[in-house]
């Protein structure tokens, strides 16, 4: 690994989202209107629908699952780095129905929130920038460079 | 999203819990004897017996589940706010046994710690106030107001 | 519950791991190059293989289940602590394959990763040390006393 240069810990949010919204569409606005651009964050909450996916690392691609049905959010975890300079949240989310059995994955558009509580903690420094990485097939940042030149 | 104004990061806390006793308890206990109004809170361990539930967005009400039998915490993750003047610990749990596979949901008083490890960050400014939301169902936090007056 | 005297946030990381290498190995090797005793951690990411356990609690011993399959991770989440003077990563581990189930335990070496990025943030102040204590069958934290001499 490279080395790794420590942030300073910046804004610290606790914030509830709106019913009836995207759950991520929600968390990217709140980076914009902030100027959030490097953050790590969690949440708990509740879903009337949940879409996440799954990266087949053979295939390269993600594999969609959509849920219209009402879930726990048992846990989103996720960060804020910056693509193509704006805030952009990679979260993963585990949900959970009626009887408790678990499912989740990378967090897509068309999670409608029935409740949800946000805790982002701002970092300040060098923010993450997050680029396409061809042999990954994935968004992955870029700094510090992972091999010496 | 009303504007969210920042907290200062208070007190930081890392400790066990107590084999035998309930897990929340020992969470709304801590931050009772500790005066923590406001926090961010995460967990790993192992409990003996679990409860946990499952809101029915129709009906309004929570649907119970309990387990009698020894779980693995995957996550604990939650947040602490007043509700009545007093801390209220608001936590969401994944467990799993010896197989693997996960479920969970809303915690609730009936986990018993075999072992816990908790993290907890305070946050200093103007603590959730939680009241019930009738539209909702639930206890949600009225600060600051979602909606303009 | 013995009284707890909060931590100092110390330093704050955001990074992520490389691609094939082991996941607890590579914590661990960042915690030992950057001198990290005591920490909160969490992460998200994908595996190619993963092993985990769960731990029996009437034997007193780990039950290891071993995945051979591209996994999310849907959440880790641990700490860092000192186990004979050295710095040591405990962490618990949520994953999903292709149709979403969520399965996990307590991780163990065996994680390979495809993409991982990690939030660590150092607690400073009397670092937690871990030692095995035979009732539980585990490695706990023996400071401060939970017993009152």
């Amino acid at each position: 690994m490279p080395e790794e240069r420590p942030y300073l810990t910046g804004r610290t949010y606790l914030f509830r989202l709106n019913k009836g919204e995207d759950l991520l569409e929600q968390l990217q606005e709140f980076c914009h209107n902030n100027q959030v651009k490097c953050a790590t964050l969690n949440a708990i909450g509740a879903v009337s629908a949940a879409t996440f996916s799954f990266f087949d690392q053979k295939k390269k691609k993600y594999v969609k699952v959509h849920k219209e049905e009402e879930l726990e959010i048992l846990n989103l975890t996720g960060n804020v780095s910056l693509m193509d300079d704006k805030p952009m949240v990679h979260a993963h989310i585990t949900l959970a129905g009626e009887n408790g059995a678990a499912i989740g994955g990378h967090m897509m558009q068309g999670c409608t929130v029935y409740a949800c509580e946000v805790f982002m903690q701002e970092l300040v420094g060098e923010p993450k920038i997050r680029k396409s990485d061809k042999a990954a097939g994935l968004l992955l940042w870029i700094n510090p460079q992972l091999k010496p030149r």
